[in-house]
């Protein structure tokens, strides 16, 4: 599917459109996380309502909790997670190399054990491109080698060779196994260093894939070097397909990255800060448990038109925050995936226009208000 | 307001219809509660979805924590949560003695310290009273003593008469603070002794009051006190006012109560249960972790036509319980409101119809299947 069609630009920025079996997606795209097939505290038709098009699911626990033979049940996560819209899953690697006992690392793929009941597993790329297959998932994203940040040029080096070696094993199984509806992505690697990320983004794009994605940013380094690889990586990147930025950002990163050509984006942020009492704003984030909110009766923006800012008052999001109450993670998750959703598409609406330098100027003034 | 309206009988079962300023109830009703100023795990809108006429609200919990000078500033609980239907509270004084540090009792009221931060308060009819103005609940209950299980005849005959001082207190201070648009309802106390039930049914109703409220049952006795204490009680409250038997109870229990009268219920065992994994249906109570649900793809009740059954399965809300999904919690809420709520309808239209005896007889064949 995919038949990406870029629609406009605006210096590097680009706003496009491409297709999936569950409906078409509109770029720039953000792509909330449903971890455990559910966006954490809101129902989908709340993320409908808050114009999500397309949501992550992670691969790793979907495999161990429920696993694929329930989900395969369902034939796939749509039906079983009642979410109709189109799902990118990731490979799981990266939940690997994070939250599971890492038991070793060889040319097959990764000997893990299960961070919920020890169990021991196996992923290797065929392995995540066959779960992914029985998620049913309408974008399934190649096996790649995460690396802890900072890693050595060498370390690096060897990864990306890795991963190179793993996306040719990742098509051929996707090729194999699939009618190819369902698209694959490749990830670009390479660490932090220039010469290997544009290794990696020749490597990957020779091989071809539908989509391309850069993996192993925001693992730690500091803001103006993330800036530096997406900067050299993105347009070593086929313009002729969607690029896709994984597990970023803040909502200036998604600026900036839209800027210098990124498509997709996922990031928990959203969800997990809301969950935290953190809430976005087009003039900055605010705490909820400020004592300065205790009598407030205006909403948490008042610009934003969620349900959340429609219909609840600081004061009240407070009480809830403060009381622990299951709502306050809702309300707050409802207002910053609209603010998430809302950014994007305000970017994407700029583009066709051809005032995306503008968009930018008020997005930056207006934080710093 | 109130102005009670017998609408059908059937037995000494009631159907009925009263007013408040908030809009009309139609009796029996079931009223979900929302002790911090909301009910656990739902939204307004679901709570209206599911057919909620009335909700209830907890004085000790919203006293606290906001505090009424927070609501003051939103002129009530209503437009704070969010909720525009009638809302009930009680008096606090259950809450006093159940979870607050109760410092000392007289004749002036409760003396308690806070369960949140320690800090010292009064809790006197008048205060309950003015609490619940602020709150501007559309039923206010009076401050009545509550009396731990079991106790002597002796202390539960000092309470009931304690209970009606009170209660002249708390008419009087009604009477003078308000236009009486929100009702005032007495409450019935005596302990486990029919005699003091009788006397304290006699003193309340005496008074005068819009509507009459049993309290002090299932408090820890046995089944068949409880029934017993209310089956005596409810004869001697006025047949042209609405009863109300608070805290009560299990499905069981409803049918139960209903059928000798009441029409008025509230409990937290939908909403509890619900976090609990604990789900109703008309063939009993499931547990939504039982393993035998691990692949079906079925709702947990094929004949409830409520969110959660249209649109989940039991593998999804088995799945989501098992891995703390907050969803879980709303979803099955959204099931358990919808079956108490349901129930109490069949059981209004049943009445209507003059079918109650069958409807009954029904409830519990399909019970015991």
């Amino acid at each position: 599917m995919i038949d990406f069609k870029l629609l406009s630009q605006s210096g590097t920025a680009r706003a496009g459109v491409f297709g999936t079996v569950h409906g078409k997606i509109e770029t720039p795209v953000f792509m909330p996380v449903g971890t455990q097939a559910t966006v954490k505290a809101v129902s989908p038709e709340e993320l409908k309502a808050g114009g999500a098009q397309i949501i992550l699911g992670n691969t790793y626990h979907l495999y161990l909790r429920p696993g694929c033979d329930i989900i395969g049940r369902f034939a796939g996560l749509h039906r079983f997670m009642n979410w109709d819209r189109p799902i990118l899953t990731d490979s799981g690697g990266f939940q690997v190399f994070s939250l599971a006992r890492l038991r070793k690392l060889t040319e097959e793929g990764y000997a893990f054990q299960s961070h919920i009941d020890g169990s021991r597993h196996m992923l290797s790329p065929e392995k995540s491109i066959e779960v992914q297959i029985c998620l049913n998932s309408d974008i399934i994203m190649c096996l790649d080698q995460c690396l802890a940040h900072p890693a050595t040029h060498e370390q690096a080096e060897a990864a990306l060779a890795l991963t190179t070696r793993w996306a040719q094993r990742c098509k051929a199984f996707w090729q194999e196994r699939t009618d190819r509806q369902n698209s694959l992505f490749g990830i670009v690697q390479g660490g932090m260093f220039a010469d290997l990320r544009a290794r990696s983004a020749e490597a990957i794009a020779a091989i071809g894939f539908p989509g391309y994605a850069i993996g192993g940013l925001s693992v730690g380094e500091p803001k103006a070097l993330m800036m530096d690889m997406a900067a050299r990586t993105l347009p070593l990147l086929p313009d002729d397909r969607p690029r896709y930025v994984m597990g970023v950002g803040t909502p200036e990163d998604l600026v900036e990255l839209v800027d210098l050509g990124a498509d997709m984006f996922d990031c928990v942020m959203p969800t997990r800060n809301a969950r935290n009492g953190q809430l976005f704003t087009e003039r900055g984030t605010v705490n909820i448990c400020n004592a300065r909110f205790r009598e407030d009766e205006g909403p948490v923006d008042a610009a934003c038109d969620c349900y959340t800012c429609r219909h609840y008052s600081l004061a009240y999001l407070r009480h809830l925050y403060t009381a622990r109450e299951i709502l306050a993670y809702r309300l707050n998750t409802i207002h910053n995936l609209h603010y998430y959703l809302n950014l994007v598409n305000g970017m994407r609406a700029a583009i066709l226009a051809g005032t995306f330098d503008r968009f930018k100027k008020a997005f930056y003034s207006k934080r710093n208000e």
